[in-house]
């Protein structure tokens, strides 16, 4: 791993992806282009970084767009942001040393200077690296904070999570079992719904491709009602959720996958009478906005993984290059669990 | 008023409204019928009333459905049942004497016999009986616990209301205003714009009846985004106003009248996204669940009413056979403030 010699660093290349051009609707490989770029020479305070597991993310498909919203744009021509796991390759820092592996927000490239302060030192003995990506990183803490702040599951509630065999949907339905709650996962095959069943505890699971009806299928199987939503998707999935809420049942709004690509405004029935009647609670949920509870959350998630109370998967594509396709497959749900690319 | 003699109240009778049918859309006078009642002999704790205000109300027309609601459903050939504020005739209790004003959830009767325990006796030195139907009942408590409560503007705000010169709205936006918010009201007519500026405060009023575009008419009066919108209606309305709301807005979902009389689920753009990517949090809102507040939404209603800063407005139909015309009344936009008959 640590191949790096200073000879070569003087005139060293890298390779970074930048957003050639803004999507419509469902993004293409032609909205990325790899460039290569020299890098400086290392400043105080400073690392040379080589990543390692390079995250994809749906919530960066917004960033892709040129729309106010919760995150920044991407800049056309600039460098792709996101969640990087790296390696160390030389440091004038006294924080990080040469072999430290680090996580941080970073430009999908692969090698870079980075300033040692916008790093966070990852402990890679007890778990695999790419947990810092999934289950220990932004996904877990969203699972982790949209259930316990917003869903707020009791023992004996019904929870509902969408996108369930998803990097986040996971994590949440898991919580929720932890608290006690019964738990059904909505997900896109039967593969998917074998695993949420079989390896990570939900108590059923519905594969919304080839349900005749979500909205009975869900009636069946929650006779009392649906407690806790935790939204992944949007579109026709929460419509069904949504004419099986319980009375002062809470949605964690957290994610409307199946909307990110429209290129015109999702038309479908209004689930506003359901939420009125019923006294329920929605919130618009982004982790970013509970920074404080961040420590909580990762202390917390590292626990029950250790203890092996909390499961975890991964999607890993090889290649640095096949970054876009990993990017892309999000929106076909080819992954399960964490999706990410090895360098 | 006092015309009640023993002698009559021993074959006393009484006229009163019951469920014919139920409604498929909206109602007609078909789904009301008149009936004549014999009242029995008061008993001890009870009290004999003379019906004096009723309360016609957008709610009731839930109640009218056979459907799991907050509210149970009206039952076919039994008593509409609602607001009333009436007089006390004869008593045969010690807490409630005749000549007495009471309010309380009763059938729609002219005379009937009720226990004190489920009265409350209300003081019309000060205020209007019909008060007690509108800014000092049901309505008025409504507002203020869904703007208290969810909606919390604060100073510098933009607050919307839709439905904003129905019973509920026009004290929600005074509320707001004396919250330090800037109110901006959606009703349907000219008229009622021109009272929600010239007579409760509000700062601006849009007509959406002839508004070429709600949602650009509200981007343009507010530049800064919608904080809280407090909605009475749903449907297009609420639609434009969700893409226009700022990040941490709060949406109080009190009523959506537009969509009562639906005979399919109303479809329409979803606002899921918006809610999403601003992270507002939206409450189902029945008032009902708030009755440990009701204490202090009364006293803080009734101060504000006597000093004058809070002002209301009736629109009062003569005559008990009107109460079906006045409650369909409800659902074309004829009432300005509290609708009610006056027996």
């Amino acid at each position: 791993m640590l191949e790096y010699k200073p000879i070569i660093h003087l005139s060293m290349e890298s390779s970074q992806f930048v957003l050639a051009s803004r999507p419509t609707g469902l993004p293409s490989a032609n909205n990325f282009r790899i460039e290569k770029t020299i890098l400086n020479k290392l400043q105080d305070n400073e690392v040379l970084l080589k990543s390692w597991y390079i995250s994809v993310d749906p919530y960066m498909r917004g960033r892709m767009n040129d729309v106010k919203s919760y995150a920044a744009s991407f800049e056309v021509n600039k460098p792709i942001i996101g969640g990087i796991v790296a390696k160390v390759i030389e440091s004038k820092s006294k924080m990080i040393n040469a072999g430290d592996t680090v996580f941080g927000m970073l430009p999908w490239a692969t090698y870079f200077i980075e300033k040692a302060e916008t790093l966070r030192k990852v402990d890679i003995q007890k778990v695999p690296p790419g947990y810092y990506l999934g289950v220990l990183g932004m996904p877990g803490i969203t699972a982790y904070i949209g259930m316990m702040e917003i869903g707020k599951p009791k023992r004996g509630d019904t929870v509902v999570v969408s996108g369930a065999a998803g990097a986040v949907g996971i994590v949440a339905g898991q919580i929720a079992k932890l608290e006690g709650a019964k738990v059904i996962g909505i997900a896109g095959s039967d593969d998917k719904c074998r695993l949420l069943k079989g390896q990570f505890g939900y108590d059923e699971a519905i594969n919304y491709k080839t349900s005749k009806s979500i909205r009975k299928e869900l009636a069946a199987l929650c006779p009392d009602g649906v407690d806790v939503y935790f939204d992944n998707v949007g579109g026709e999935i929460t419509e069904a959720v949504a004419s099986n809420l319980d009375f002062h049942a809470r949605i964690a709004l957290c994610g409307q996958i199946s909307q990110y690509n429209n290129t015109k405004p999702y038309i479908g029935y209004s689930i506003l009478p359901h939420l009125l009647t019923r006294s329920v609670m929605l919130q618009g949920f982004i982790v970013s906005n509970y920074s404080d509870r961040f420590g909580e959350a990762i202390s917390q998630l590292t626990q029950w993984v250790t203890e092996g109370k909390l499961k975890y998967t991964e999607t890993i594509t090889e290649g640095f290059d096949k970054l876009p396709e990993a990017f892309l497959g999000l929106f076909n749900g080819s992954n399960q669990g964490k999706m990410m690319v090895k360098v």
